[in-house]
C-alpha cells in the first residue's frame, strides 16, 4: 500500500469510550485514513467505570483513569503521536449535514466555529445522567458522577472530609458504587429508591439480600419511597423531603437513577431513532443513513435472548461497538455486532451482584411463561480454601431447556459465575449442557461441580419434576397469610443453636429424619417446606419424604443463605 | 410411592469421588433401593485434591478432607444415617460375577469373604498412579500422593521437618502441586521431568512460563531428563540417579508421572476395554454389560472436540459422571454424559495455568492442520485496581473459526477465563462469537475488554491477514540461525532501561515511528518483528509500517511478558 492521493475522512463524534475505540480501530484499518476526534470534554479515552474507585480512594493517582497501561495520558498529544488521531477536546460537534456530508463544530472556550468534511461519520455522544424535576434540583450539592469534572468534585468532597451525610437518589449499579465509595469516605450514606426494591435487574428476593448486605456495612437504604424535594439554605442543599413527607438531612446528594442517550444531533440530522430512544443501528452499526454509524450509550442494541431492542450502556459493549463501526468505517459491511445478552456486574462493599440475560420478572413480562427457576447457595470454593457464599437464581425454558438468564450475589466469586453463564447463553446451551460441562476444576478455583453446575443440577432436578422448590418470598408471604405449612429444618441442633428462623419450624436433623416420621403430618398432602444452611440437605430430605409418600414437599429454595427477612438467631 | 416389596439392589464399587456421587444420587432417585459402597480404602468421600494444601499447610484440620460443609465425617455412619447407604470400608470387590450377578468381596482386616447380589452395579475404581521401573524403587523414601494414607505421610514428614531435599518424578499437575506443598515446608525441592517440557497439557512457550515461575520461586527444575535409578543406603532413599548420569542427593521422591486405570476386576469379568486402556462405556456410563456402569479414572471418556477416546482422569468429570450413572441405575436411559473438553486447572505457586480444549501441537497431532492460534499477554484487571498478568494461546480452526482450545498461565485471574472459554467450546462458538461476547464488566473484575475477548481479537485479526505473528521460540530459533531479523521494541526509553531482551534489537518508541521510518530496512520485504512490553504497541506499529509498504513484518505475540528466555535486563 502507498500514501492514497484521496485519503478517507473520517470524523468521530465523542471521545469517552466507544469514540475513541472507533478511531483507534480505524487507524490500524487504513494507515491513511484522515480521522478526526471531536469531544466536548477536555479529557478523552476516561475509565469512567474507574471514578468510584478514585472516589473512594481504592487509588489516589487520578491520572490512571487516563493513561494507558504503559502509563502515558491519552491526551491529544498521544492521540497524535501514537495514532494519528486529530483530537479535538472542549469542541463540541453542533450539526451534522448529511447533504454536505459535514460536521459542524464549535471549541467552547473560544467559541470559535468550524466545519470538517467526512466521508464516513461516527456518533458516539454517550448518554447523559437523568436528573428528576423535583423542587429545588438545582441546589449546590446535588451531583452526578459521569463527568471527570464529576469525579474530580466527589474526589475533592471526600479529601476535604467536611461532610458528613449524603443521600444517593437511585438504587442502581452506579448508586451503590457511589454509596460504598462515599462511605468509605467516612459518609453517613443512605440509598433512596422510589421503587419497591433496589437493583433492578435482579430478582427481588437476591436483591434484598444485596440491601441487607449494604445496611450491615453500616449504610442506609431507603426503598418505595422517592426524592420529593430538595432543601436547601442559602443555595446549599441540607436535606431531602421524601415522598412519604419524611426529611432526611444531608450535604450532598448524589443523582444516579440512570442515562438517557444524547441523541439530539442525530435527531436534528433526521436519523432514525429506536423506540427504546436511542439511535438506531443495524448490525453494522450503520444508522439510517448508510455513510452514519452510530455506538456505545447514545444507541440501542439487539437483545440475543429476545430479538428486541434494549438499551444496554455499558463499557464493554462501547469499546466492542467502536471496534465494530471503526472496521466498517473503512470496510464497509467487514464486520458485525451481532447483539448483546445484558451482562452486567458490581462490586457493592464486599458482595458482589451479576447478572447475565433475563431475570424471572424480565422473562416474564417479556411474555416467558413456560420458565422455570432455581436459587441456590452454595460455596465458590472449598471450605478447606476459604470458599465463601453465593447465591444465584437460574432462569430456563421449560420445554427446551434454554437458559435464559442468571443472577448471582454474594461475597465468592460472582464474576467468573457470571462470565461462564453469559458464555452459555451465547453459545444457547441448555440447562441439561451446562449441568454437565466440563469446567476448570481444583481447590483454589472452585468446588468439585462449580456452583453453576450445581445451579443446573437443580434447576434440572426442578423440571424433572425431582425437586419441588419454594422462593423465600413465598414462604414469608404463605407464613403472612396464616397458611399451614409445615416447616423442617434438616441441620444439626448445634447448627440451629448458631442460627435460625424461628419461623415455627421443626427441627428434625437428616440424619434421624427416617426414625423420626412419625413426628410429620399423617396427611400425606400436607404442605412441607424443608431447608438446611443451603437446602442441600433440604433437598435429600424432600427426596426422601417423597419416598414415603408426602407428596407436597418443597424445597425452600437456597435456605438460611437465601433467605433475606428477619430471623430469630 | 410406597415401599417396594422388591427393592432394587445396587452395588457401587469404589467410595472416593464418582462411586460415592453414583450411590448418593441413586438414593436420591429411589429411597427404597439397597444400595451397598464398597471401599478398599478406610475412608470414604476424599477431597483427594485437597490433599496437596494440607499437605502444604494451607489448613491443618485433616478431617476438612472428609468431613460435609456442614463439618461432619463421611464415615460410614454417615452414608447409613443421612444417605441409608451401606458402606463397607477396608472392603475389597475381588471378583464380579455377571451371570450371577453377584460381586465377590473381602473384609481385608479380617480376612473375610462375602458375596452380594446386584440388579446394576456401578464400577467406581479410579486409577492408580503409575510408578517407574527403574532399580531402587522399593526403597522407603519414595512416595506418590494418591491416598488419603499418602497424604498422611507426606504431611507427617512436613511436620517431622527432617527431610532437607525431595525429588518431584514428573512435571504435570499432581507434581508441581506437590512441589509447592513441600517448598511451603521448606524443604528444597527439584521437579525432574524426562521429556522436553513440563506440563504437557501446554504447548511449550507457555509451559517454559510456568517452568521459569518455579524457579523465581527457588524451586529446581530439570527437563529432558528422567530418573534413571533411586540410590539408597540401608534400605533409605539417598539420592537419585538421572539419565545423564548426573546424580541429586535427596531423602524424599514423590512420584507423578500419571495413573492407570484400574481396570482388573472388569477385565476378569469380560468387560470391554477401551483404546486407551479404560472400561469402555457409552453416554449412558453403561459398559458392554447392560447392568453395569462405570465411572471416573477408571473409564475413558469421548473427546467433545474430536469425538475421540480420551482418559480424563479429573475430580469434577469424576463427579459428573458419578451423577450420570446414580440416575440410569434407577432409571435405565434418564441421564446422559455428553462428553469433555479436557478442561483442566492448576495452582503452581503464585502462578495458575489452565487449559481447556487443545493446545496447538494436540491439535495438529490430531490431524488439524488449518489452525490458526494467538499468544496474547495483558492484565486481568485494570491497572488502577491492581491488574495481574496473564498469558494466553487461543487455537482456533481457520476455516470455521471454530475453537479448540485455549491455555492460560499467569498471576491473575486464569480460572474465570479457561471456565469462559471451556463454555465456548461447549457451545461451538467461534472466535467471532467470542469477539463480540456481552460479558460481566466493571474494574474490579475485568478490562473493559476482557483478556479472553482481546485473545479473539487478535485472533481474528490473524485470520482476516490483519496481524502477522510470530511466536518467542520461533524468533529465537530465527536468532540462533542467524536470520537476519529486523527487531524493533516500541515501548518508551524508560520502559527500555528497565526491562529488555537484548537480542539486537533497535528502540523506536511507538509514538516516533512516523518520523523515524527512515532507519527501517530499506527492502519492504525484510523480516521485520516488532514487540513492546505486551505487543500490544508492537501490533499497531505492524499495522503502521504494513500502510508504509513494509509487507513482512511479524508480531512477536505476548511481547517481553510472553518471551521465555533469558534477557538482558
Ligand atoms: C460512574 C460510572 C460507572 C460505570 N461503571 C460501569 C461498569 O462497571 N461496567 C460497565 O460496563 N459500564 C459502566 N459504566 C458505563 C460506561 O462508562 C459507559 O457505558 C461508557 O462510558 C459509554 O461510552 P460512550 O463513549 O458510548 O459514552 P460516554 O461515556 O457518555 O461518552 C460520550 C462522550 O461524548 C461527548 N459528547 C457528547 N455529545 C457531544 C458532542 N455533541 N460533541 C462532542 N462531544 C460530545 C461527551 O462529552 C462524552 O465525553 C459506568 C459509568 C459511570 C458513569
Ligand atoms: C493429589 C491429587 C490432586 C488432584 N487434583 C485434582 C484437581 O485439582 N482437579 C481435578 O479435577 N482432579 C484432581 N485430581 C484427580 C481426582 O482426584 C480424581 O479424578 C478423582 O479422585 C477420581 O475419582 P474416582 O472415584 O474415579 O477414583 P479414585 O479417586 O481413584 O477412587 C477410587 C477408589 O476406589 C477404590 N477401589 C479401587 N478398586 C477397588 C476394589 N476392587 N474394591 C473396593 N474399592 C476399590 C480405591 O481404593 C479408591 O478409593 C487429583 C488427584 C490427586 C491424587
Ligand atoms: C483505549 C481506547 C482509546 C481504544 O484504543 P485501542 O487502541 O483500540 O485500544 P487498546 O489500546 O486496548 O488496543 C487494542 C488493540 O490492540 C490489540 N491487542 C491488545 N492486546 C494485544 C496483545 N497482547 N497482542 C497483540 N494485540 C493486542 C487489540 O486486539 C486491539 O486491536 P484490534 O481492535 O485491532 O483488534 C478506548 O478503548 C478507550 O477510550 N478506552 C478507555 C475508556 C473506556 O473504555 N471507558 C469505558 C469503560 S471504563
Ligand atoms: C459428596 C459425595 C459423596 C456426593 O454426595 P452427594 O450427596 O451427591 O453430593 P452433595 O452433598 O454435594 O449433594 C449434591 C446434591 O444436592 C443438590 N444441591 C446442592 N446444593 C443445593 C442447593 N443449594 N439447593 C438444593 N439442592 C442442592 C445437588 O444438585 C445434588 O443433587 P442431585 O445430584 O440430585 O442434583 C461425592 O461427591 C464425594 O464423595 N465427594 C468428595 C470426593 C471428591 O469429589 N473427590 C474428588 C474431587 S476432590
Ligand atoms: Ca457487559
Ligand atoms: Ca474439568
Amino acid at each position: 500500500m502507498s500514501h492514497s492521493a484521496n485519503p478517507l475522512k473520517i470524523v468521530v463524534i465523542g471521545g469517552t469510550a466507544a469514540g475513541p475505540k472507533a478511531a483507534a480501530k480505524a487507524r490500524r484499518m487504513d494507515e491513511h485514513a484522515l480521522i478526526t476526534l471531536i469531544q466536548r470534554e477536555p479529557e478523552l479515552s476516561m475509565a469512567s467505570c474507574g471514578f468510584p474507585y478514585y472516589v473512594g480512594g481504592t487509588f489516589d493517582d487520578r491520572s490512571l483513569l487516563i493513561c494507558t497501561p504503559a502509563g502515558v495520558v491519552r491526551n491529544p498529544t498521544f492521540f497524535s503521536k501514537a495514532k494519528r488521531i486529530d483530537a479535538l477536546v472542549e469542541t463540541e460537534a453542533v450539526a451534522i449535514d448529511r447533504n454536505a456530508k459535514t460536521v459542524t463544530y464549535k471549541h467552547l472556550p473560544t467559541g470559535e466555529i468550524n466545519t470538517i468534511p467526512y466521508d464516513r461519520l461516527v456518533i458516539a455522544t454517550g448518554a447523559t445522567p437523568i436528573r428528576p424535576s423535583v423542587p429545588g434540583a438545582d441546589l449546590n450539592g446535588i451531583l452526578t458522577l459521569h463527568s471527570m469534572a464529576d469525579a474530580d468534585k466527589l474526589r475533592s468532597i471526600r479529601d476535604a472530609g467536611q461532610v458528613k451525610k449524603a443521600i444517593i437518589v437511585g438504587g442502581g449499579l452506579i448508586g451503590f458504587e457511589v454509596c460504598e465509595a462515599l462511605h468509605l469516605a467516612n459518609i453517613e450514606t443512605t440509598v433512596v429508591e422510589k421503587t419497591a426494591q433496589v437493583l433492578p435487574f435482579l430478582d427481588s428476593d437476591l436483591a434484598l439480600l444485596v440491601q441487607n448486605h449494604v445496611c450491615e456495612q453500616g449504610a442506609h437504604v431507603i426503598t418505595n419511597n422517592g426524592v420529593a424535594e430538595f432543601i436547601g439554605e442559602s443555595g446549599h442543599l441540607t436535606g431531602v423531603k421524601l415522598d412519604d413527607g419524611s426529611e432526611l438531612p444531608c450535604e450532598l446528594a448524589v443523582i444516579a437513577v440512570g442515562v438517557r442517550p444524547n441523541i439530539s444531533l442525530a435527531v436534528a440530522a433526521g436519523l432514525n431513532i429506536g423506540t427504546q430512544g436511542g439511535i438506531k443501528v443495524n448490525s453494522f452499526m450503520q444508522t439510517s443513513d448508510p455513510d452514519i454509524y452510530a455506538v456505545g450509550d447514545c444507541i440501542e442494541c439487539t437483545s440475543l435472548i429476545t430479538g428486541q431492542a434494549v438499551r444496554a450502556p455499558f463499557g464493554d459493549l462501547a469499546n466492542l461497538q467502536g471496534r465494530v463501526a471503526g472496521q466498517n468505517v473503512i470496510e464497509p459491511g467487514s464486520a458485525e455486532f451481532p447483539g448483546i445478552t445484558q451482562t452486567g456486574i458490581c462490586k457493592i462493599f464486599d458482595f458482589t451482584a451479576g447478572i447475565t440475560g433475563l431475570s424471572e420478572r424480565q422473562a416474564r413480562a417479556l411474555g416467558f411463561n413456560e420458565i422455570e427457576t432455581a436459587t441456590i447457595a452454595g460455596l465458590d470454593i472449598p471450605t478447606f480454601m476459604n470458599g465463601k457464599l453465593l447465591v444465584s437464581k437460574l432462569v430456563a425454558e421449560k420445554k427446551t431447556g434454554r437458559i435464559l438468564g442468571f443472577q448471582c450475589v454474594g461475597s465468592g466469586d460472582v464474576s467468573k459465575r457470571v462470565a461462564v453463564v453469559a458464555t452459555a447463553i451465547l453459545g444457547r446451551l441448555t440447562v441439561n449442557d451446562l449441568a454437565n460441562a466440563d469446567l476448570p476444576y481444583a481447590p483454589p478455583y472452585s468446588l468439585a461441580l462449580d456452583h453453576v453446575i450445581v445451579a443446573a443440577h437443580v434447576l434440572e432436578n426442578k423440571l424433572k419434576g425431582r425437586m419441588q422448590g419454594i422462593v423465600a418470598s413465598e414462604v414469608k408471604q404463605k407464613l403472612d397469610q396464616g397458611a399451614p405449612l409445615f416447616l423442617i429444618d434438616t441441620r444439626n441442633p448445634d447448627e440451629f443453636e448458631e442460627l435460625r428462623l424461628g419461623i415455627g419450624e421443626h427441627l428434625i436433623p437428616l440424619g434421624v429424619l427416617r426414625d423420626r416420621l412419625n413426628e410429620l403430618p399423617s396427611d400425606k398432602a400436607a404442605e412441607i417446606v424443608v431447608y438446611c444452611r443451603i437446602s442441600l440437605r433440604g433437598y435429600e430430605a424432600a427426596a426422601l419424604l417423597q419416598g414415603y409418600g408426602w407428596h407436597n414437599v418443597k424445597v425452600l429454595e437456597g435456605g438460611l443463605m437465601a433467605w433475606p427477612y428477619p430471623r430469630e438467631k
